[in-house]
Order: C-alpha cells, then structure tokens, then sequence
C-alpha cells in the first residue's frame, strides 16, 4: 500500500492540529505510525512530528494528504508544483487545487510565494514571470492562464491559536453563546473595536433589515458617525427599512401606539423605494435634501462606503443595489482588504457570503436571535466566526454604550 | 335533527366572539340559522345575537352547546345545574364539567354564583348549603362532594378586548414578537409593573436559571429590593445557581477572563447546594450569615415569599424545594390570588405551570430566547400571554433601568 | 370630522371579513356606526354590512378607506379612478395604488376591469384603449404609462374561506404545525397533489439544497419522473449539490460509513461546477452524456422547466444561473400562470421570493425543519401558505409512497 | 509556585485526552513542561506522556488537578483517599469529591476499587471493611458514613474513542445532526437496537407527549411488542395522552377531518385521567378491560417496567405517577442497570434527568424537532448523546420499518 511521510510544525498539540490530522487519517481508513515526535517542553515552544501514512490506493493516498496540507502538514520529499491551462474562459483545467481561507503558499522554481488573497473555494493561478499567485474565483478565469492543479508544492499554514487568552475572537472561535453573559461579551468585543480603531484597522458591518425592525438604527447610526463603521455591506431590504423609517418618520413609538401589530402594509416600502429611484439613488438623495437621518445617510455624510448586494426577494431595487450576485461578490471582495473585525447581524444570507470571502485572520462575530444562523456559518467553512444569540437592538445599544464610554 | 337556541351579548363581534361561535358550528359538522342580529351603533355599544344550532344528534348538539358556552354563549332555555357526588376521594363523577380559565357562573336555585377561582382543568365543586361554587382540582375532591356535570345551568363570560389600545398586554396578547422594538415593548411593561406597584397590585416573577446563567441576577435583585416582585416561583436550579454565585464569588468577569468556555463543572453548583443543606434552609443561611447577597437573599431580607417546585432534573435539592409535584401546585396556587402581572423568564416548565394556575385576567409576559416557549405557553392554554423573544440579562438591565427612572 | 359610508358583502362573518374591518378601523383611531347589518340565515347565504366610518382628518381618513378596500369593503359613493404617468423609467408617480397579492379591480369609464396577475407589491398600470390593467414592478414600467394612484375606484375581492372543510390548504392556512400527525396531512397533501395532476394544474417546486444534502433527492426525482412536478425553481446551491452528487457517485451510505462527519470540503462542489461550465450547461450536460442522474437531470428528461436563480453566497456558478436578481423574478414570474400547488423545502430565500409572486390563490406549502422560516413567509404576506415543520427527507418519501400508491 | 507531575495513558492524543489537558492547564492560568512523551507507533498502540504542571497557588493547583483527573491524568506521586464522615443526614462533609459519569476508580489501602455505579454529581461513600465504593446523591447519605474528600487517590478512566468507526454512536457523539441524510442514520440505530436485543442489552425508551400527539404511539407500541423497549421513562402527559387516544378513539384521520385546528379543549384528557384514577391505575385498567390498546397498554401486556415521574405541570396525575421527584429519582435509577442503549424522544425535562443517570458508556440518543433540546443534553453532561433533529413520527415509523425488515 503506498505511503507517504509527513510533518507538522508549530503548536501542533494545543491548537489540535495534531489530533485533527490523526483523526482525518483514521477516518479516511488509512493509517499511521509515529516516526518522531517533539513537544516543546514550554508552551511557547514549537512542537514538530514526522507520521508515515499509510493509505489503501495511490488515489485515497492523494485525496488524504490534500485534507492534511490543508491542516498544515507537509510532506517530506517536496514535489515541484504542477500547472495547467484554463481551457476556457470560466474554466478551471481540470484537478484544479481549491483553495480554503487560510494563508497559503506556492513552491515555484525559486522560491516559495504566499497567494493572495487568503479566499476560500478559488483556484490558484499562476504568474510565474511576475512570481505572483493569485485565489481566483471562476469568473476571474481567462483561457490560458496557468493554475495549479494536483497538491503538490503548495503549504497552507492554518492560524494558530495563540497561547495567550486575552483575545476573545480567539477562544470564543466557533462557538454559540446562548446562555452565557453577554454584557461582559459585548464589553469585550467594545474593546477589540476600540483597538481596530485606534490602531486604523478597518471594521466591516454586515447587516439585514432586522436592523432597523428591531429599532436598533439609531445605535449603528453613532457608531458610523463615530468613526467605528469602516464598511458596510446590506441589501436592498435593509437600506429600504432605513430609507422607509427616514422619510415617514414612522417613529417607534407611534408604531407601538397606533398597534404595531396592525397589518402594517408595505405602501410606505415601496413609496420610499420609489422615492429614491425618482432621485436617481441614496447619495443624490441625501446631496438633494431628500434623505435626512438613518444608517444610509450617515454612511453618505461619514463617507463610509457601501455595497447593497440585491437579491431575489428584493422590492424595487433601490438604485444603488448591485443586482447582479457575482458583480456584488466582487465589489464586496475589492473592499475587503484591511478590514479586521466583521460584524455581521441580522441576515444568514449576507452573512455566509461575507463569509466565504473573509481570511480566516478576520475577527468574525455573528449576532443573531436565530442559533442556526451562526451554526450555519461555520459548517459553510467561516470556522473563525464567534455566534452570540442575542438580540440585536439589545445588543447595539450595549455596544454603543460601551464604545462611547471608552472613545 | 336536535337544535337548540343560543344567544350571544357583548363585544361579540370585535372581540370575534361571533365568528369563532360561527366557525366552531361549521367545524363540527352543525348548522346555524341567524334569527336576530343587533350590532351595536358605535363602538362602546353592547351588541346581540340570536342563533339557532342543529347538529346530527343530541350527543354532538351537547358537546357543540358545551363549546359554544366555552365562548360565552347562552342557551336560552336556560336549564338548570346537574350534580352528582364524587365517587371516590380524588375522583369526578362521570361527565364532570371542565373548567377554563375565564370568569364563570353556575346558576344555583335561588340564584347565580360566581366559581372561584378561575382556574382551568379543574371540575366545579358546589355547596348548596353555602352558595359556593369552588374550581377545584382532583385531589381536592373528597368523596360525596357535589359536582357539576354536563353544561347545563352554566354561564362563562370571556375577557373581552377592551375598546381601547392603550393596554400593551391587551392588544399583544398571543403574539410572539421577534422583529420588533423592544425598547419600546419593555418601556410599556415598565409602565404595567409601575402602575401594578403603585395600585398593590401583585408582580410574580417565574424564573429559571437562565436568569443566573446570563448574569441578568443582579437585576432581578434590584427588581425586588424596589418592591417590583412580590411573589417568586421558581425550580432548585434558579436557587442553587444563585446561591452557588453568592457564595463562591465567581463573578462574572473572572468567569470570561479565566476562560468561559472552559468545562465549568458542577462542583461548586453541589457544594453550594450542600452548604444550604447544611445550614438548613435559605433563610437559616440568611439568617446565619452564609448567604450575603444575590437573588433568593434579596427575596428573604425584602420579606418576598417565593416557592421553589422541584423537578426530575433537579441536584440536591435545597431544603426549601418541594419535591412533590402536587404539593408544590397546591403552595402556588394558595399564593396567586391578588396576582396581576406575571414575568416569566427562561422557564418552559414553571411557565406553563404557572400558566395553567392563572386567571385569564393576569397579565402575562413570558420572555425566552426560543421562541417555542413562547408558543407553548399559548398552545396549553394561556391564551393572554404576550411573548417577548429577547435575552434575558438585555431584558432585565432595561426593565431595571426604565423602573428605576420612573420609580 | 370627515367620514365615509362603506359596504361589506360575502361571507363577512365567518372569513372574519367584518371583525378585521372593524379592528382596522379602532387600531386606526377612527370611529364607526353600523347602517345596516344582514347575515345570511344559512351559512351559504351571503351577508351585507353598511357601516359609516368617521376618522379625525382627511388623510387618516383616506389611508383607513385604502386598508379597508383591502379587506373587500366597497365605498359606497363610488369615484372614478384616478390615473397619473409614470415621471420616469422605473419611476411611479407619487401616491401610486400598492396591489396586494388579492384578485383586484379597477372602474373605467365603461366597466370594471380586473387588474393582472394578481401580484403584490406592484403599482396598477391602465391602458384605457385596450381596457387593460396590469400589476406592474419597478423594472416594468416606462415613462409616460398611466398608473393608478390613490385608492379610489378600486375594487378587492379577497378569497374567501369555503364553507366546506374538506381542503387541508384552506383550514390550515397561515398555520404552523409542529406537533401534529405528519403523516395524515402527508396524504392529504399526496391527494391534492394528484388533484391538480388529472386537471392538469401545474405544481411547482421550490427547492433548497438540504433536498440533496438530506438524501431526499431520489424521491424528488420519483415525483419529476411521474409527472408531479411541473416547474422548479431553485438555486445554483441545489443543483451543484444535485450534480456533484450525480457525478461523483458520492453515495450516502459510503458517506456515512467513511465518516459523515469529516470536513467533507468544498472540492467535489467545485470540480462539479467547473464540469458543468466546461460542458456549457446542464442540458447540454445530459445532451453529452456526463449528467445521468440527479433531479437537474431528470427535470431535463422529462421536459421539466426550471428557473435558477442566483444569490451572492452562491459558488461558481452554473452557466444556467441567472445571476441577475430582477431577470431571475422576471424569469419566475413568466412561468407561474397556470400554478395551482407551489411546495417549498429547505429554502428561505426562494421561499420568499417565490411566495411573492404568487397570487393568494396558489396552494401553498412550506416544508421546513426550522419553525421561523414558516413565520417568515406569512409575515411577508404570503397568508395562504401552511407550514409544516418537518424533515425534508422523511416528508418527500413519504409523499413520494402516498403518490405511488394511488397514481 | 507549586507544580505537581501528572501522567497520561491510552489513546491520549486522538481522543483529544492531551489536548483537553493541556487546553484546561492554560484556560487556568497555569503552565506546563512536558517531561516525556512517547507516542504509540501504530494507531492500537497506547501512548503516554509525563507533564509538569505548575500553578500560580496551592489552591489553583489542587482545583487544576481535580479538573485533569476528570480528564483521566494521575498525579504521579500517588496520595491517599482522604476520608471524612457524613455530618448529617442528606449532608456531605465539605470538600467532597464530586463524580462524573465515567469509570472511577479510589485507592483503598489494599487495593483500588471501582466507584459504583458510574453516576454524575454524586459523592463517594466508602465502606473500607467491605471494601466497596458507591456514588451517592445526597439523599442517600446517612449521618456518619464515610465520604471521599479532596481529589487524591481517585482515578478517573473517560471512555476512549474506539479506533474504528463502525460505531455510529461513537463517532456522532456530541453532535447534533440537521441537514443530514436521516435514513441511513436511523438504520444504523436499527442496526444497534437489533444487537442490543440480541445480546440482552436492556433498551430504554424515554418519551414525552409528542410521540402520541405526532401520531407515533403504534410504532412505538410495535418496538414494545417487538421486545425491542425494556424500560420506558415517561411523564405523566406521555401516558394521558396515551390513554385519552387509546379510550376516546379520537383517531387522527378523524381528528384531521374534523379540524384538527379546531380548539380542542382537554376535557378528554381530564377525562382519560380521571377513567383511570377511578379505576386505581393503569395496570388496573389494562387487567378490568378498560384500557385496550395504546402504548401503556403495550407495556403492561408485554411486561416492559415503566416509570413515569411527575412534574408540576401534570394534570391529574395519573395515580402510577411519582409525584415526588426525588423518589422518580431513585425508581428510575434502581432500573437503569444493564441498559445499553438510550432513545430520547421529544422531552426536554426527561432526556435531561435520564441523562444525569446514565453512565457514559450508555449510548444515548435523543430525537428532537428542536435542536436545543439535544444541545442542552450535552450542555448538561450528558456529552454521549448523539442528537438527531428530525420529526418524532418519521423517525420511529422509519425505525419500525427498518427493525421489522431485520428480526
């Protein structure tokens, strides 16, 4: 049965690094044996250990040592990186390497080159005259350019949990909180803003239409007037509820009053819709005099750009909504570098896009009353995001409360 | 076919008393013929109907009948209350009438008696003698005793919605709310609780560890030295939660410091429960010294009576618990009377609980993250409770706040 | 204080016609007198109601009329139609009629004409020559068309509750069943499903991934391959889940015995992508021979149109996704004429969607593991819809037998 | 500061043993040097390592150590039990030892000897003359006797991950299944029932009402007569639901056709109730011809033991219910012996106390259409559990079906 050698390096036992790798080689019904192991004595230390694996065919052998480089393994005797055509534009040749959200590189003939960006679910094309490697989506893909298929000469170098706990993002990674304390949560995560802030980290706001439903606009509202929204990616509904609430001043109190359990209609929906398209989008709007309050005019006042990426269960659109899903994911994906924290609230869809083009580096927290949204993140690959089930408006306001009280 | 003529007064038709009459003749299989109808001109006005039921046979007409007086109508004829003597020590006689939660009337030879309490699932029990009428549950009944059977002589009055919306329980209520304001929401139950404190009515809070849990304790504490609870009910685990917080000091800031994800243990939630096990009692631990803060020390040092039910899943229990299912029912049940808002928080179990112990005029709130409680608490039978989906600490922090500013 | 005399006719009582009139009009602060009142003798009959409506000024008094329209109240003075031209492409002109998802009527000068389709969220366009009106979205209308504006001369005929019991989609509307006898209302659904086969209505899928992800997608095949599914509409996820399953033979039980719980990884989802890209399609992937199996595969066998519609979380994606959100609605809404049963699985996003272009008058289920999506969909208006809180698997095999048996 | 030598044995590092340790070691504040560590060639071979622990007080270190005994590390130098007499009746003497629901072990003078049985939050009480070591709840302590206090001369031995994957409940433990193929899963516990059966393993079924609400009482009821439940754990509602289906013949078809959304009021099951009380039980009921079918019905006619364990919001009770929750403690407890396999069924209350119960080499399962249900399960420390969201009905009709297929 063929075999093959591997090493891990790094905090292998304490990030389970170490267990994840046995465990996929069990699970893939190969198995292993344990050549050389050394944990470091202190937990600053590097650990390393070399494991000969041992599968049923050549093929699961293969199959077996891409999940592992992608844990971090390497193996031993270095094989060259192999390269083919895309053979039409949109097509990657066949074998092509996926990439996952971690930082990785490629071995080319002179040295190894980390691909750019760290994107998940991409193939990785080939400049070799420019020595540079790139995560491409298929719509990037041009007939002829070089990619690299097969799982040869490339290393992924997953994050490592670090040996400190001052970092919530880090040990709360992948976890739902439901019945945890939250204000002592949301102090933390006040504080990581702060930093991101102070240290001109950019934070990313990811927000759906509960936003504004649960009465939570005002607080997003400072926090972009305060400087502590960097970017915000919404939909149309969400820009629509806020515009909708902007130009009725359909205030919450009146709701409550008037019975906001009445079947409220969506005439003022669509006439705030309207409204906009009748003024060509959000920023004429807002340089008209129209648009007077609320998130989207804060981020026109404060500069803080914006993508509404539509959908299919969108009214109108608004003017400024990308309508088109692969045109939205790149005007997403061409903001993103820099940013640090994401916050994403109130809408699964949204959130899992953001998600699958974030680095695993970004600080990811996950606000939802719904558990099966946060855990739904995960399973669709964003394993860094922290889920807190809690209400939003609750949430925002402590939020605000907290950064205001620190700024 | 056997018919037989009811009569409806009231608010029949904006409270849909009508329509629901209506719907559950159609459901089972009768038929209705509209004698008289008289909807009263404006809005405060009574209004009157006379309808006339046949049903396929006498069994079904009495059963529909029995129905119809569920929602407050009248059988014209009015015939008078049959008894019969409880067979046994904790058992009805056969064809027992079952009880609501709504007002109700018997009418006995000389004339009408109200039942009391307004309890549901229970069987009437009547003392001629005395002219009472008493709800009563299975083991209260004592062999001999007179019991109403079949649904002649009977007459239930149902809450109706009152012609105003200034009531939040009123126009909310069986509503679950996820998007939507709370702010607003928790301002209007400030204001119930304000109003309830300042015209003696009683507020029961039933709470569940959750409470403890998503560090909202300190909260609830304040809720009760401010004279805003007057009656606890809760299980072992609120108690022993609280108790094991007062007396190991794990704050709540040290918890997430040192690691709240970590596997917390239940050593100290048990050695908790042994050090009150030991001194006796919550209030000997009180008392003693021991216990020097939190929930259940606010409840003994402001004089608030609680009852603490126990339950299959329960450590310990504390002394104070009632392990007995039945014994606890009874303890509740002696302390409701004067109860006019009801808080639950974090409790499937207490809450449907309680909800089957109140009258349909208590104002009910019920307050989870999970919506499913919310809706249960409904499905069993407490049809007036307003829920709110919203995290408990965010909840309480703000109904604190919104008091303490109006107190 | 301004008032206006409207009239009820049908069966305003027991479709609770009257009582929600009656509702809207004290939620909105106004008052009302009833004329006169007639309720049909027998449950056949129809009923009348003339009712005089006085609200505090002119405008509330307008907005009141424009809601009670919608609950079918005629104004009794009737006025002409008021039409105004759109001011731009995609632009209404202010205080344009919002449609409901209701069959609807407009008064010309030379009769009523009945609005198409019946569509919510649409403005009325009315060609006057041609005695034609139209709902009409945002992308449809042009410059210059006459719409309907204000609420006059509009005529809403909401469906009425039958008087008979014996359709499930008709007692169960709006409801969510979680705790119910699956099964029986299982072969209700089978019987109605057969219904619309023999008289040749059209039934629609939507379909979310967990179809394929739950191993359902052999019985939805079973259902294509019969004839019991006219239409689908999805999205990219479901037939690259469908497709990857098809081609790499990645069958269930081999999955579960290696390890349904391994990171399975995305690769396989994207190599099936990329095969589909490189073919140029899915029809032309069945034409070449590569797809054999699978639900995209059987739809194209057996003439089954399908509609896939794109969103920005989705991978790839298939040439046969329509990735511009407005063309996607645009291609749905082109083949919905003629659907009398839509079924909806594992999808919020399409559900919705789809929910919205559907006249109120589709049957309509929703199949769904979390209770909120349900929610969700009657909360957008889409109130005919039953839910049915179950799994996606176990509901299609199960459905898949009753139909079997009796087709 | 203090430091102490631990040593760990076994399958360390693919069971996560180390890891866990070494994870707990930092969440504490505490550090490590790993002095040895030798890790097992090929996958059956046991591994080892040898670790320095060093801690910031005596107190944190005694705290740290405890917690990595639970985890299966020895302290190296091998103290003694330290023993301490009950000081009351029902109270532990302070610092006692508290157990998990894994294999124990304590170091008596002459020998270790096994802590029985394996029970979670209990104390040890040993009795040194007969050699024996028992986990004891509080209620089972008796002024005097001896008990374990501190953490030395204990060992703990946590079930091993086995090294193949054959085990369906080894490798979904802790896992909660939702977008899954169910089918194959519900073989696979067909498949463990059957064996189960076959080597007269003892079945446990815990049920709440949701299984006769949902209609799945007669598969439920063929598993019994099957000989394939040995010991069902249920409530009080699970057996009145039962009872009123099986006396009312409210058969669903008719349920359905009638109105299964028809307010169904609980007169029959006040009814069933009190049928039964008069008649002094359910046994009774069986043996006078009374009760003739459903599943309590099965259980006593098939001789399957049950215990049903009241709760405060039981209507009635039945008289077979234990009302007092402390004795529903012990009688499920005295028949817990000898089960291998645990099914959960659509009760929060129950699955969680059964759980508290059960050792953790029970294989456990617990269907919900809930997925917090199995979560809490776990959360509890029950972490065997294997969850399975998906309907209750479709569920045991598939097990039914898949059993019948194989006996």
């Amino acid at each position: 049965m063929p075999s093959e050698t591997i090493e891990l390096r790094g905090h292998i036992i304490d990030s389970l690094i170490l267990p994840k790798v046995l465990d996929e080689i069990i699970a893939r019904g190969a198995t292993f044996k344990i050549g050389e192991i050394r944990i470091g004595e202190n937990r600053a230390d590097q650990s390393f250990a070399r494991i000969e694996v041992t599968a049923p065919s050549a093929d699961s052998l293969d199959e077996l040592t891409l999940r592992l480089r992608q844990h971090g393994a390497e193996v031993r005797e270095k094989k060259s990186l192999k390269l083919a055509p895309a053979p039409a534009d949109g097509v990657f040749p066949e074998g092509f390497y996926v990439t996952t959200n971690q930082q990785t590189f490629v071995q080319l003939e002179d040295g190894e080159v980390e691909v750019e960006p760290a994107l998940m679910d991409c193939a990785i094309a080939v400049d070799r005259a420019a020595k540079k490697a790139t995560a491409i989506k298929f719509y990037g893909i041009r007939k002829g350019m070089e990619v690299v298929v097969g799982q040869q000469g490339i290393r992924v170098v997953p994050a490592q949990r670090s040996t400190s706990r001052t970092d919530l993002f880090e040990f709360m990674a992948g976890n739902v909180s439901i019945e945890r304390p939250k204000s002592a949560v949301i102090r933390e995560i006040a504080r990581e803003c702060k930093r991101a802030h102070d240290e001109k980290g950019k934070i990313l706001v990811v927000a759906g239409p509960a936003v504004v439903r649960t009465g939570a606009a005002e607080y997003l509202e400072k926090l972009i007037e305060w400087g502590y929204v960097n970017l915000l990616f919404a939909g149309n509904a969400l820009a629509a509820h806020d515009i909708e609430n902007a130009l009725f001043e359909t205030s919450l109190g009146v709701h409550l009053e008037q019975g906001a359990l009445a079947d409220e209609g969506h005439e003022n929906h669509l006439r705030a819709i309207n409204a906009v398209r009748a003024a060509g989008g959000i920023r004429q709007a807002v340089a008209s005099g129209l648009l007077k309050r609320g998130i989207m005019h804060a981020c026109v006042k404060n500069g803080v750009d914006f993508v509404l990426a539509g959908s299919i269960r969108d009214d109108g659109p608004l003017p400024d909504v990308i309508t088109d899903a692969v045109e939205a994911q790149k005007a997403m994906r061409a903001r993103i570098g820099g940013v640090t924290i994401a916050i994403m609230m109130g809408t699964t869809l949204h959130s899992i896009a953001v998600g699958n083009l974030l680095p695993a580096t970004v600080k990811t927290l996950c606000v939802d009353l719904n558990p099966a949204v946060v855990a739904k993140l995960a399973d669709r690959g964003t394993f860094q995001a922290v889920g807190l089930v809690t209400d939003i408006e609750l949430f925002l306001r402590e939020l605000a409360d907290c950064i205001e009280a620190n700024r």
